[in-house]
């Protein structure tokens, strides 16, 4: 494992910070469908993802969920480790789509690092508008697009991370990703299917029509 | 003016530093309606709210609008100075809501500053975890919440904010900081005051009912 390709400042650490850092931490495999933290009340750590593939995603009191952003594989994600930012005051939960492998960073070490060296707290203002990105990403999706267009894109978006036509998930499943209700997921998919774009199977969505979807989705 | 009080990493500066961010900034005043930042193609520089209100929305390409957060006295906005963020990759207008006076200082001070000390890049860090909480609030809110609850919500921080009962706002101008059309506004509106919640006039509200509006507000 090559530390400075993750981490920029890794170069511009101490020998000694890095030691602390290297030492502390910790590798950890976990299975698909595994909930590596709960959002605030937790204080897992920095998650380093090594090979697979994480959600997060907001819930609300009813058990609605939207999923905010993916990490794949050399992601860095900072909002399991909240206890480090005082000021990041919301929850979000980072689930395994796949089974994954993946590093934690004890938050503590982390918080120190970033308190002795400029350039670790600056690589985390970049995590950190990097995901915020993200989420005004997601504000504007919600906010200006058309569900079609989004579906379309969600389709497209999940069909290149599996790497086949065929997309193994309930409707249910792509409801929860969008957040919306699965009755909606389900007329959307059965238009698509009249126009021949998509083919729906028990469990499954296999696109037909890649140039159209492309096309929808804008 | 005392800088100690907006910039807590102050006293952790050098006697060189603090003079280079004291000749830096430069004091403005701007009127109500100005467009003091229109995203990513500006970089005018952090904002720091001497005394009046900026409003920071976001708008589609058929120029709908929702506010994002709104910045009152003493608060400080890193938006309007995207370049010092590689990451920061999105747009965000900032509007002077009432006349306002106002601090700018450079981005590239306040780059060099980051670069150069850990406690300048963690407030940072503060700074837009800040904002990142607000807008993970938004989503919440145009996710789970119905628009009747964003709408007493929204006149009970107007009537705050203006420290009156009496809202001077059109219907558009609601439905613009709530990111959806006047005519669901008016319709939401009028049921509030066939209700005695409210009281409508031209360009203007009245809160008759605030508790009702609270419980409603949730």
């Amino acid at each position: 494992m090559e530390f400075e390709q993750f981490f920029p400042f890794w170069g511009q650490l101490t020998a000694v910070q890095q030691e602390r850092f290297r030492q502390s931490m910790k590798k950890r495999t976990v299975k698909k469908g595994t909930i590596i933290s709960h959002g605030s009340r937790d204080c897992t750590g920095l998650i380093l993802v090594d090979e697979g593939r994480l959600r997060a995603y907001i819930s609300s009191d009813e058990g609605k969920e939207i999923t905010v952003f993916r990490l794949l594989d050399m992601d860095i994600c900072l909002f399991s480790a909240s206890c480090i930012i005082r000021s990041l005051q919301f929850d979000i939960i980072i689930e395994a789509e796949i089974d994954t492998s993946l590093w934690i960073i004890p938050p503590m070490t982390y918080k120190s690092l970033m308190e002795e060296s400029a350039p670790v707290a600056n690589f985390t203002n970049e995590l950190m508008a990097s995901r915020l990105s993200d989420v005004m990403w997601l504000v504007e999706q919600i906010m200006w697009k058309s569900l079609d267009k989004r579906v379309a894109a969600f389709l497209l978006e999940e069909s290149a991370l599996e790497g086949s036509d065929t997309i193994q998930m309930t409707h249910e499943m792509i409801a929860n990703h969008l957040g919306t209700h699965r009755e909606v997921i389900t007329r959307m998919l059965r238009y698509f299917q009249s126009e021949e774009i998509v083919r729906l199977s028990r469990g499954a969505v296999r696109l037909l029509d890649r140039q159209r979807l492309e096309k929808i989705a804008g």
